[in-house]
């Protein structure tokens, strides 16, 4: 029987902020690892899936990040955050459409944190029995201590699932502990195609009625009239806690979702101290602590369970059992529509990444990173003038029709309104300082001549 | 009886890392106020001394900040760091080659906060009538709790001083308080100058027989070849300890000499939960706790007793009680020869000031700011190639001998080897990105063909 994989990258940034974000969540970061959870998460279903048949789904403003960690990879993009059951319907309707022998789809989260393979492979084998006799199957973790951060499932003796709970305050989760039948919920399913879009068809006829209307055979494109239209429901909700096709498989690997500053500082190596410091460091006396730098230096003295994490454009400082109160101050960001929640300094591209390394009245200054073979589009700004200095590598510059050859230490200047390009046709990756003058420095202000991702 | 200040400088900024700097200590900062404490000092001894009497004396390092923030006023530039003794006896010396009437000398340091000017005047009213008696009169606050950073002068009934003693540990300090007689030593001296000049010839006869061959006739400049000969040695230990001409003021202003995070922490006012915030700061649920940025955000949830200072190139996060301890960090950073300890990302010259922005393999961004009216030296380099964008104010620039006037978003190559120099004869400050190429980019590669002090 053939078999799918399917990973939901919609993910938002706000638990791991301020190194996640919402416009960078934690699916694409690496940490700990040459290779981001999202990376990590296809490799290992990529041990027993052809990555021909791996499927990501993931919101549309996160489309440019994917494609370029998971190169050449079938990525379906939600228009809108509509919560897993759409999205997970959509990708079933597309996979039916390419393959007819009603598969087996396994359903994962890109961020979560595995690091044993062969137990994992071997829970999945149990999953794909289940799923093959007609059920749906999720997979939980057991519990070794009352985790409020999580959601739980609570199972029969012979591990049929009787009911999905929400993350539970201290003195609930102590009771389900105590009682041996609740599991941390993975976020993990299995299942025949068949059999979920039946139960959809059951339980949630309005987003089966809203899939049938999607044709997926000229494109990957999910039509954002018919997508709009679905609920914003979790497949939980939708399906899992109505259907009695529900089975649990006992999740035996290693698994953590990273879900906060704490999960992070539990599943990295402590030293002699129980600290775990990170990038450029200097501790005195600390003790439990999570001291986290990602570009300048950060010197710690005398802190007791404490977690800092700093990066290029904020700071967290907060007590370790505070950790889940991050999303306070994510929100209260987003409310003020203060950028901090939303993006990094760096943004990635496809054809590479900027930073912005300067702002002040009138102008804007940032490091242009494009790698090699790689392209920006063809644009003009309406607003602004802009004075390309390359520092390193052979930049191909396309302006009004003509095409300069610029090494290192020449510039040229870019007027308002002038459509340009940026291209580097070499084996070297380019980089060059870009200043921006005007009254609007607005990454709005642009005219693309061609459609490709990539945007400056 | 005519009446000079004289103001002690050369600090080093090692308490307040990272705040405060090697090359820009505490001193020159803004805290709490639009003045820096330098300037406050000055601004407080102005209020009852004519300010061609006050005179500042600094190590040669310092020289462009002291003429920055004190503009006209007489400074004195120790060519090494000496200690107080050597400082004050040259001070001395200059103020008596100019006033032969045997004037009264005021010495404070620079970077203490006083706030109540009133009761300061009064205060040195008191210590005045004692110098022209004869003595040499010390200032010292009466301790309220046993504080371990401050030195204190013991004294008998009649404040006659019997010693200086150095920071005490805990249980030391304790047996102060409870004595009586023990005061801070705020390292305020008052004199005559002859009566210091004999007690120098008496206990310190080697500084006394170097400053004699010291001829400040013809310039403000302390000879290098003789400074140098001096013992580095406080006052304290040279004169005072031994002199039993020392009598003690008590100083009935306000006083703090900012001597840690955790003095600045009680200087301020707090907010309801006692927390001292400054800057961009977003807290949830912290208490007691000090939480300062000076660039990016900072999100601050449940500290307790901690400090957090954010800056460009450095964060600081350290519980209260340990913030005596920052001193290990900055002793370790000079250790490791990390820049971290010294300089800041933004430089201030006489004629403005630059920020490093951005620095790669073989390139270096900064912002260079020009003040109205100014201009740097002209110069050249032998390894680095220089780019220069306007982004605002009118540029001149003198390459080769030829001049240009740029404006913003004009731009211009400044080749290896090449004079030149960027001047602002405008009225208004000029801003330029400048962007440096090259295999060697260091400051030391700078050839002057004026010398005037502006360094780049």
């Amino acid at each position: 029987m053939n078999i799918y994989g399917l990973i939901l990258a919609g993910g938002s940034g706000s638990r791991l902020w301020p190194l996640s974000r919402e416009l960078y969540p934690k699916q694409f970061l690496n940490i700990n690892s040459d290779k981001s959870l999202l990376q990590s998460a296809f490799e290992r279903l990529a041990t027993f899936i052809k990555p021909e048949n791996i499927i990501c789904i993931t919101n549309a403003k996160h489309l440019a990040n994917v494609k370029m960690q998971l190169g050449e990879t079938t990525v379906l993009a939600e228009p809108v955050a509509k919560n897993t059951a759409p999205a997970i319907v959509c990708a079933a309707k597309f996979i039916t459409q390419r393959d007819s022998s009603d598969p087996i789809i396994l359903v994962v989260p890109s961020d979560s944190l595995i690091k044993n393979i062969e137990l994992f492979q071997s829970t999945v084998e149990k999953g794909e029995k289940l799923a093959q006799e007609g059920y749906i199957v999720t997979f939980g973790v057991k519990p070794n201590y009352p985790e409020t951060g999580y959601g739980y499932i609570n199972v029969t003796p012979d591990f049929k699932v009787k009911e999905f709970v929400e993350k539970p305050d201290s003195a609930t989760a102590q009771k389900y502990l105590d009682k041996g039948t609740y599991f941390w919920n993975t976020g993990m399913f299995m299942f025949k195609v068949s059999v979920l879009l039946n139960e959809i068809e059951r339980f949630a006829p309005e987003i089966a009625e809203i899939a049938k209307s999607i044709d997926f055979d000229k494109s990957n494109e999910i039509p954002c009239a018919e997508f709009e239209k679905m609920p914003s429901i979790s497949i939980d909700y939708a399906v899992m806690e109505k259907s009695d096709k529900i089975a649990l498989v006992k999740f035996e690997s290693d698994w953590n979702d990273l879900g906060s500053w704490q999960s992070f500082y539990d599943t990295n190596e402590k030293d002699i101290n129980g600290n775990v410091l990170v990038g450029s460091v200097l501790d005195k006396d600390s003790k439990n602590s999570l001291v986290y730098s990602s570009s300048k230096l950060v010197a710690a003295i005398g802190l007791e369970d404490t977690i800092i994490v700093e990066t290029e454009d904020a700071v967290l400082a907060c007590k370790k059992y505070c950790s889940q109160d991050i999303k306070h101050i994510y929100e209260t960001l987003r409310a003020q529509n203060n950028d901090a929640h939303c993006v990094h300094k760096t943004i990635y591209c496809p054809w590479g990444y900027y930073t912005e390394i300067d702002r002040g009245k009138g102008f804007l200054v940032k490091r242009i990173h494009v790698n090699a073979g790689q392209r920006l589009s063809l644009q003009s700004h309406n607003h602004r003038h802009e004075h390309w200095v390359v520092v390193s590598g052979i930049a191909k510059v396309l302006l009004d029709g003509q095409e300069h050859s610029l090494e290192p230490g020449k510039s040229i200047d870019i007027p308002v309104k002038a459509p340009h390009s940026l291209q580097n046709p070499s084996k070297k990756d380019i980089e060059i300082i870009e200043v921006q003058r005007g009254d609007i420095l607005s990454e709005d202000d642009i005219i693309r001549y061609e459609d490709i991702y990539g945007r400056i």
